[in-house]
């Protein structure tokens, strides 16, 4: 894990305690590329559990990696938020075996809630899906 | 499995053939409950590996099952069309280890294009989560 | 103005509050034609000025109609609420001079929040476009 | 209006022929502040007849600019397409009278479909909504 853009300590502390009880995240294997305050970028390598008869990775893990990716770059800001909306485009197939990258970058933060743009692409560098998710930080914990 | 609203054999043929080679479904232990044309109820009691260390269940996997839902209820009209966009809302947290059922019920379907609504509810019959898929069937199969 | 399903005098009371106030819909020349508690059914007849060279109505104006449908239905309840995301999908194009019919309906509503499902449809009864909105209302508002 | 970007006249005269026969858009005051390829903005200063009684610019109208920066965007490549789905966060109000910008960027195109971001900023530069926007070369048009 690198961290390029002076993410402070605070951004990959609050990610990773994230992670370390996220048992769902772990037991898909999705691994932590980078870490930057409001910027987190994942790996999955999709095996042939993910996929369907064809070899296809299932939409549902492209939505679990995207989600993921969301929900730390969310965190990074220091405060553990909630998932209120996801909104996404599948652009193109995805292949088991093959490695996918998500990208998780800030549009919107102000304390209170979030906006974020993920883009999964393949090896090739070419778009898979896009999300957009929405997160609220719940009241009380709001700074 | 029940087939209550007159299914007719198409619609459960459609559907069973698509979750036979969808190991990723099969591995999450997603249940078919019922199928009828252009509406599908799966059931899937999540295991404390797709939790976190709270005990809530991961969003992704909420979007798995809303979105195999989808997919499902858009093959019972006979042929297998592709995502191209889902848009979810979470409602409230799921628990591990209730059982979440997801009824998706079509809401357009026109032969080359279709879009369900699926709702995720708990054992108490809450909302946990509401996603509307959007589909399409690849031109070479449109009838 | 009809009120079909026992509105009782809150819901329509609370509608035309809204909509007295709203020139915007004044100024668009939307009509109500029908509201209950969490339902409300507006119609529109877009002329020239509502549309492209081609005599098809701007989807902006199918969004404006979707979303005060959307807004009085969740005004119904009793308590104005803000709108959070609309995620609008469009089927079929619609003509300038033909009336478009706007039903929004409840899908959901907890006295903080509320998801309200808008098909337009035209007068041949076809789905024109179909919008899910989400709405809350500000805490200091909350019942 | 200026091209900051190398336009080519190819990007600015789609946008220019699409522009003259909306006339929707003329109607609503929408001006073209800068064309580029993949990239347009314009500007509305909402009057008082697209407000509620509050002064607060109504979402119908934050959608059609939007939604029209997306649709002019989209052209720029060069052929039309159709808008197929827009999902907008509203973030703050918009105030009668002050002028809005909206901008118009390129997330996606590969001659078939597009995928378009859309902010919207007030005077003072704060984010006033958000637009995702997809749409799709008819299959007749396409190169």
């Amino acid at each position: 894990m690198t961290a390029t853009t002076a993410p402070g300590p605070d951004a990959a502390a609050a990610v990773l305690a994230l992670y370390r009880g996220d048992r769902a995240v772990q037991a898909a294997g999705i691994r932590i590329a980078d870490i930057a305050p409001g910027r987190v970028q994942l790996e999955l390598t999709p095996g042939p559990e993910m996929g369907n008869g064809h070899g296809i990775v299932h939409g549902g893990w492209l939505a679990s990696l995207a989600d993921t990716a969301f929900a730390y770059a969310f965190a990074s800001r220091g405060t553990p938020g909630v998932t209120t909306h996801i909104d996404m485009a599948f652009i193109r197939a995805a292949q088991v075996g093959q490695t996918l990258t998500a990208i998780a970058e800030e549009y919107h933060y102000d304390g209170a809630a979030g906006i974020y743009d993920v883009a999964i692409v393949d090896g090739g560098g070419r778009k898979v899906a896009a999300m957009r998710a929405h997160g609220r930080i719940p009241r009380t914990k709001q700074a």
